[in-house]
């Protein structure tokens, strides 16, 4: 596979996408229908987001815990929005070995009814709580038609669950670590996410409230790229779980669960790659430095490796038996933050060219500048990154006061988001989405409604984001 | 649960296990017959395991990825060997939502097929190897009987998988990585495990050689805490995996596999623990140290958690309104390695007790001495333990010349390991086991062999360690 050959970005977004995932060495295609096989350089882009979120949930006062990676369909059974919501896409184990179970089980889609289970069990009193658990694991949802990162039957994710004494606890909660995935979002991946609460038609099943991240991507869709939700005690209720408060009286606890996946992997790539490949956010990027060795610099080579692991830059070193053109256009494809290019002849002059993976500037410095300017590099590549992916976000956002408005928009533009008033009425979304395949995004709930509803026209009751997704 | 309840470990051994798990809240039972809870201590110290395993696997060159969890039936019959040693305990997957499906899927046992069918697609000359992956993931393997963390439907492990060039680089690997394991098992487990190959009988289904790393439990059975095997060829041949070397000739690369899992912290537990709960090696807690404030000693506990966070010990405060001598028990059965019990009236006099898990010794010292002390007490607790469990090992470990001598060993003693003189005929082998219920464990390849073979007493050719298991 040549690493040159990717498709155009702006002719055939899809297929761009596809190349920079397999010429990136990033998944690959396996025998397993609609299941991905995640590469060295993608897995390693994973574990750089657990390090940092699980950093990021340890010092929210979360603990990890597993649990079973089944569930007995009379468990999920429980809780009826929930198992509507799940049933037609869950992978159903019936025999174990020759023998047909009694009962059969799925494959966990979501833990909300494994979490409550336990729940059950160890809450007593109200000092019992709150209980903020994380689990770290795989999850399984039957997909008809899959795409790598973004929606395959084997999903990668975390998903919190916490078990609160109060509402207004269960609640702070869920905004907390909605703005804990905001935080991460920005300023790890540099991905600048239109946050806000779904529609009612929109939200997660069995929750009350659902926040969501909505990234663009360069096509202008939306990604949802995680989602916070609070479930008031629906769950504990129908489950029975209960706690002695201080007053003495038995009270059902207020939870919330909150998840982001690798699909944010997926929202990396069609954010900020190009036609030349991945470029990956220097604060996420497994390697923040390829360097390629030209001729015999075997020395320097030793030196600056050194100076970088004394600086904690992690780097990558390519010397395989490659042309120089055919490495730098590796380094690009793999989206190495910056490439430092170690040529005999211009350390001769004193001088090494870096190439900032971003905008492919090229950089001259001396040998003892590297490491000094790598460093500054790499604070502006990020800054750079979420800057421009801001700007053309910006770009793409629109606003329709009247339904002709609406039409123009969603008949001219492919993507981005239409910012509308709306009276609250679902029947107003489905004509949205009937129309035009357009669905709701989130509440815009810091902006002023001035007008009617852009859909029926009667009074508009808040401002929503609407926008075609992944 | 009252946390002083701990069978005692001499009177009923399996049930002091079990309330060890329970009581020190490392795992529950779920809803979800065969599976497991992994609470937050439990999986703690599985985290503190995979980060430190996870740097040894990266120093000697591994990347992690992530293969699919389900294999398709005809997938997992491609090696014949491999196949009829999984097929009878795995779980079907045989319906995707309403629709069933046209191949019946496994949850992955293990996961060497779906490796093969990649590494066909991704080696193509000898510039692509060696490919040195692994993969931390859960497998799924349908028992009857299970016992927390010794034997579970869900186990979460890792699995190394490599593939070589020659015979002799794949060998290699298969004995860096089992030494890998036994210098992290005996490092930071503290588990003076008994290492070698297994025989014939024994070995991995699919594998030319197995190797084995057998630690000693308390009453002296034997738990197999990790394996690594040689695989020569035969999966590639059955897989078609060919590359061309640099004489330009088609060759088949040689394989290696390796695991190790959860049941690492069965071992912990029934190696160090006693009758006031668990006992975890410094190396491997979690937290180092808890920290019991007896009254008001707010500027002091503040300034101490202040030096051990400089001093980079982990901690925690016991700050529930429980008596100090009912958070004394918890923090034993937890097994923190130290408690500093922080006494108003003990600073007065500027005495501060600290209280070594291992030996239950306490040590008064003054305040600026706590945290120097703790120092040297994790190095001192970490090798004491090592040298204890040793010890122990080497008490239990049996000599028999005679099938007479073997006999007695059988019938008077229940646990321990017992050297025998072996021809190498699986016969012999058997009829341990039909006799005694006692299996190999694995080949003594140091000692020299004097005396005929203990069970049929024609020529002995080698030296073999048997015991009973779980």
């Amino acid at each position: 596979m040549e690493v040159k050959d990717i498709t155009n970005r702006d002719v055939d977004f899809a297929k761009w996408y596809t190349d920079v995932c397999r010429k990136a060495d990033l998944v690959d295609y396996s025998s397993v229908k609609g299941s991905m096989i995640i590469r060295p350089l993608g897995y390693a882009i994973w574990e750089e987001i657990q390090k940092n979120m699980d950093r990021m949930f340890k010092e929210t006062g979360h603990e990890n815990v597993q649990m079973p990676m089944f569930i007995p369909e009379s468990l999920l059974n429980v809780e009826k929005e929930h198992v509507k919501g799940f049933a037609p896409e869950v992978a159903w184990v019936t025999y174990g070995g020759q023998e047909k179970l009694e009962e059969r089980m799925c494959v966990r889609p979501t833990s909300e009814v494994l979490f409550c289970d336990h729940y059950k069990k160890i809450i007593n009193t109200y000092r019992d709580l709150p209980i903020l658990y994380n689990q770290w694991c795989t999850i399984v949802r039957w997909e008809k038609t899959t795409r790598p990162f973004l929606r395959s039957r084997e999903i990668l994710w975390q998903e919190g669950h916490t078990m609160h004494r109060t509402a207004e606890e269960a609640r702070e909660e869920t905004l907390r670590m909605f703005n804990v995935y905001k935080t991460f979002q920005e300023n790890y991946l540099a991905l600048p996410v239109i946050t806000g609460r779904k529609t009612e038609k929109e939200k997660f099943a069995g929750a009350e409230e659902t926040y969501t991240l909505e990234a663009m991507m360069y096509n202008g869709y939306a990604l949802q790229n995680g989602t916070s939700h609070y479930f008031g005690n629906h769950f504990a209720k129908a489950f029975g779980i209960k706690f002695t408060d201080s007053d003495n009286t038995l009270k059902t606890p207020y939870q919330t669960s909150w998840g982001v996946s690798t699909r944010m992997i997926g929202a990396i790539i069609m954010t900020h790659g190009d036609d030349h490949g991945l470029v990956l956010p220097p604060m996420i990027a497994p390697f923040k430095v390829i360097i390629i060795p030209i001729g015999d610099v075997a020395t320097e080579l030793e030196s600056l490796k050194n100076t970088l692991k004394e600086n904690n830059i992690t780097f990558k070193v390519d010397e395989s038996n490659k042309t120089p053109g055919f490495k730098f256009a590796e380094a690009e494809v793999k989206g190495y933050p910056i490439r430092i290019e170690l040529g005999k002849r211009d350390l001769e002059n004193n001088h090494v060219t870096l190439v900032r993976r971003d905008t492919l500037e090229k950089i001259i410095v001396t040998f003892d500048e590297i490491v000094p300017r790598v460093k500054e590099l790499l604070v502006m590549i990020q800054n750079d990154m979420f800057e421009r992916a801001k700007t053309r976000r910006d770009s793409m956002i629109y606003d329709a006061k009247t339904y002709d408005e609406l039409k123009e928009i969603a008949t001219t533009k492919d993507g981005g988001f239409t910012k509308i008033n709306w009276c609250g009425d679902v029947a107003c979304e489905n004509k949205i989405k009937d129309d035009f395949g357009i669905k709701s995004r989130c509440l815009i709930e810091d902006e002023e409604v001035t007008g009617p509803c852009t859909v029926c026209g009667r009074k508009a009751k808040t401002r929503l984001y609407i926008g075609r997704q992944y």
